[in-house]
């Protein structure tokens, strides 16, 4: 190996009369974008993580033709484009038309990453899929409702079982992450599939904004569980809600969210506050979670 | 301020004959991701980086309903949803329906940053798309072309300005990186807004893999200058393939597509090699560029 290596350009179309001080303002963007890239490439980033790094640094800053800056079209708008290929195995992304995303190659990158929907298609959640069908119904975690949402919370006495496991073994969950950094700022995130045997198009709590996920300057909150009772409580909302409008403290408003506003519906949150606080709380038999602060403490759990 | 915490869910569903050996992956993999998020804070990470960092990991593992590993649709797919908060300006994003991006927690992330197209439009861009309307033409880099794109490589005798300056003070130019990591890994990267005054919906060679863009095994090319040429040229691609059927080096290569495979077009364009070389070649007045490598060589330049 013959070490790193990085270049940047800002265009090739110099005007032989361009004036010392822009020429001197290019300089000094080329030079920290360089020392950006040099700086990643110590850290040992990859070479395709590196230039993404340091084309949104262009992008951002109006000097050159690229996001903020654009050249204009006819109409008067921005239509950037971009593009980004990774050396091993040729993998490639491009966007182009793009009008509203602020680094448009970190969009390219994402389209690098897609995928088959057959990759996220796993043995285990195909068995469930069939046994869900068996039952005619959707699998909400562990259980397998007698007949549609309406019932979702009825439990099946019988334990089912698939390969002479409980169903829970294969039966995976949502997941989520709450985050206060040293300087105080909140947030949170949600990811899910849904429902095993869910009807195509259907959308849960996770991507609504106040239902499954919720951060702003008092806390950052991401729920779990069943979408219907999360959304009809607009549960991680609340928590914040609560703490604003009636000065309760983090894990009060928690307790007072999962007590209160899930009616009968089965679910579980975890949530930080800007003070540096944790807390979580579930009216489930367990959620799979974990909670770590500053000064050290540490702690995985999935019951009470 | 109190320090940082971080908390993380694997959904809250958890059937309480769980066998403890999926206990324990479970844990596990909770703690994985604790310690990340716990190394990011320690990087002075923003709350907002480490969420979404942390759910990209439980996205990646099988072990719970998201990313890989989802729960399927009654069609046998998988259809995913995420959201993301940041507590600071509330600003939030979420996505429903994927099913093909690795990552849906990061395609959040960019809808988070999106903005209006006005955040892209500067000053100085509106005045220089009042000039390349004046001339009834588009703008390519400082000049602009008496007539449509086939002339677009005449240059206008009598220089244009605009506050009492050579436009090409306002005619920015496309960005691009190439990088080779110390693992001897290419990447390359491009992003442009394209022509001033352009037809909207144009598309350059900038996202055009093999034409503004390529990376392989042997190298990472970008180009940047008139699309049309480079089109033609397969410019970035040809680099590669000088490399790799005519085993020139990277310099040669460049050389020799800059010289032959441009026609009568201006362009330029930055590479690096597996090996840790880097090159840059232009038929332009100048081309704004940096290099480095890691053995300290560092430059950076506009004219030849």
């Amino acid at each position: 190996m013959g070490g790193w290596a990085i270049a940047v350009h800002g265009g090739a179309g110099v005007d032989p009369n361009l004036p010392n001080e822009r020429q001197e303002e290019a300089k000094q963007l080329l030079t920290r974008c360089l020392n950006l890239g040099i700086s990643a490439l110590r850290s040992s980033l990859s070479a395709i993580d590196v230039v993404e790094l340091v084309v949104r640094e262009l992008e951002s800053d109006p000097l050159f033709n690229s996001g903020r800056g654009s050249a204009l079209t006819e109409k008067g708008t921005v239509e950037m484009e971009a593009s980004i290929m990774d050396g091993p195995g040729r993998r490639c992304g491009a966007v182009s038309g793009i009008t509203t995303v602020k680094n448009p190659v970190s969009l390219a990158r994402l389209v690098v990453e897609m995928v088959d929907n057959d990759f996220f298609i796993t043995e285990d959640n195909i068995g469930m899929l069939k046994l869900a069908k068996e039952a005619n119904s959707i699998l909400f975690d562990y259980r397998i409702p007698t007949s549609g949402l309406e019932s979702c919370a009825a439990v099946v006495e019988k334990p089912i079982q698939m390969n002479g496991l409980p169903i829970s073994v294969y039966a995976p969950e949502t997941v989520g992450c709450v985050v206060v950094d040293s300087q105080g700022r909140c947030a949170a995130a949600t990811s899910t599939g849904g429902l095993m045997n869910k009807m195509v198009g259907r959308i849960g709590d996770s991507p609504l904004i106040g239902a499954g996920t919720y951060a702003c300057d008092l806390c950052g909150v991401s729920c779990t569980g069943e979408g219907e009772a999360i959304i009809r409580g607009t549960l991680a909302r609340d928590v914040a809600a609560l703490m604003e409008y009636k000065e309760l403290s983090l894990q009060e408003a928690v307790d007072y969210v999962i007590k209160r506003r899930l009616d009968d519906g089965k679910a579980g949150l975890i949530a930080v506050s800007s003070k540096g606080e944790v807390a979580y709380g579930f009216n489930s038999v367990g959620m799979f979670r974990g909670c770590a602060t500053e000064d050290g403490f540490m702690e995985v759990g999935i019951w009470e």
